[in-house]
């Protein structure tokens, strides 16, 4: 049974998520349909690819993977389907797909059947995506959803350096999660402030500051039994180093 | 696979949802089960209305909808079955059903087996209505529910004249979107301001306004990179007339 | 089908769920995944409790129902799989399971297979609960999880004498859910006020509070168009006598 999972910012008090499972369910019956998250923050495209980059890499081989977090909705960003590993992934080019790794292929959603006729300009998610993953998931291969391109979209942050590092996502916790891998430090510095490694929250008291190895293989800093974003005033972007 | 989805205000942050669940897993277990909203507004039926009339309709025939808004449970409204096109509603009889297409048929549900002999007073979603869509997703025809009825649930607006309507829904991105079919006009008047229609959000600067044909092909309005709702002070029944 | 049902403290704007489905998927690709609820406040065992008791009930024999409100992860309480009825339970022993009827085997989540050998410390719902279950829907006894061992968490409240409770749940309609059996009082007393146990909201005027036999089959307080939370500042362990 092939599976299509959603992740939009589309929130849970419309009808956009179900038209989007309505149509699936209309044109590839056999699909699972499997619900990721659709309380991305409004128009957050790095939010919605730091969910996309957690959730995505545990589902089976050949899962499809559409995401709709698309301000420039009707406007000049691409349409596309993109291998990237084993799964395919389906929405707009705008940076969505680039904490992912590397995409070994992707094309422009253009043909007949992969997209309405009559796609509004305004809801892509219903009218382009869910049909193209819908034509997926009835086994046509992603070549056939239009001509070959690159994906183009990026996120507004550096590379980070060796050890040093950002805040890429603030998690539903207050959990601040970072693109830095631990390596050997025992130590880190955040805010002015050093931070020892610790295994568990366990490690300090509660109130507290630690930083760990999270579940991402990637430095977090939280507060026990409290929030860190609100602790530190911390925002996406702001460095982490390795002591 | 049968599909039976499901609309509610019951919020995602207690059981009920689940309970009903529960039911239909139990005395359906052939059906898949698709969440179309739970976060409607408490008891906004008017809400639900408008996510049962945008949703619904992308549906695959023979769909089973459950929607449960229901501030008057237990009291006098009545817990209907009703064909609309070629899909099955089944819910309380208070207005929800009013943005759809009108019923071809409509019956009470009073049968064994199409509700719990011993119903609550208060969770008709698990004790009537998910019961009422187990048993059509296991093949029973809606007559089957009880004796032949009408629909008589209605909102609290007036039809609206030509070139003139009423915003029907605020969406989760703020914005505005009414009921009136957009013809051959070029401009609309909202909130005492004259707006062009545009084909999509890049067609004005970040923080202004525009009118597009939205993806129910009604007028909808709304701020780029912000939020119409708080631009224009604007809520549901606002009128809208065509220039 | 295997049911394998999921409730959380995840929220749904992370990639936290749509990770733990990913795992359940590759892992026990016949499973049927079902949502029970993700917004239970953060960390708070005892509405999660509530929420477990109040909708796994409903579902048929042989469903697997996970459960991840986890504070203390990577800490001294235990993992484990636990028989309640004819359902099975997966999470961490902390209470969770406390609100429902007493196991009939628990065992400990030590086996290979059972849990990832590389679990992380902080994010077992992937590592080591998902792995679990998907374990249990492959068909596997719960007795092969690891040792039998005897649940210990508790929640923090006294056992109800007869005729007086608590109120145990305050639900997302502000509706105040007590563990007071009815019998065959007429009358409860609540924050210092005399209420009539009616038959449904209507029973009383808009703005008004009443008593009622809810859907759980306890003592419930509501106000009609309103929310009781608000108009008694009530709070979980708020005292309910019947009169």
């Amino acid at each position: 049974m092939p599976i299509i999972t959603l992740t939009t910012d589309f929130g849970t008090r419309d009808g956009y998520v179900g038209a989007m499972k309505g149509v699936i369910a209309r044109e590839a019956p056999a699909a699972a349909i499997v619900d990721i998250a659709h309380e991305i923050p409004r128009h957050d495209i790095t939010h919605g690819a730091w969910v996309l980059a957690s959730a995505t890499r545990e589902f089976p081989p050949g899962t499809i993977h559409v995401a709709v977090v698309d301000p420039g909705v009707g406007g000049a960003r691409a349409e596309v389907v993109a291998r990237i590993g084993d799964q395919l992934y389906v929405g707009p080019d705008n940076g969505l797909f680039a904490l992912l790794p590397p995409a070994s292929e992707a094309f422009s959603i253009a043909a007949p059947g992969f997209r309405r006729a009559d796609a509004s300009a305004t809801f892509h998610g219903r009218d382009v995506f869910a049909v193209a993953a819908a034509r997926l998931a009835s086994g046509e291969g992603p070549e056939r959803a239009g001509p070959a391109t690159q994906l183009a979209g990026r996120l507004p942050w550096d590379a980070s350096g060796a050890g040093r590092g950002h805040v890429v996502h603030v998690d539903h916790f207050g959990n601040l999660i970072s693109d830095l891998s631990p390596g050997a430090a025992r130590r880190i510095r955040f805010a002015g402030r050093e931070l020892a490694i610790a295994r568990t929250y366990e490690a300090v008291a509660v109130g507290e500051p630690l930083a760990y190895v999270g579940s991402a293989g990637t430095i977090e800093i939280a507060v026990r039994g409290g929030r860190a974003d609100d602790a530190f005033a911390a925002t996406r972007g702001m460095p982490v180093e390795l002591l």
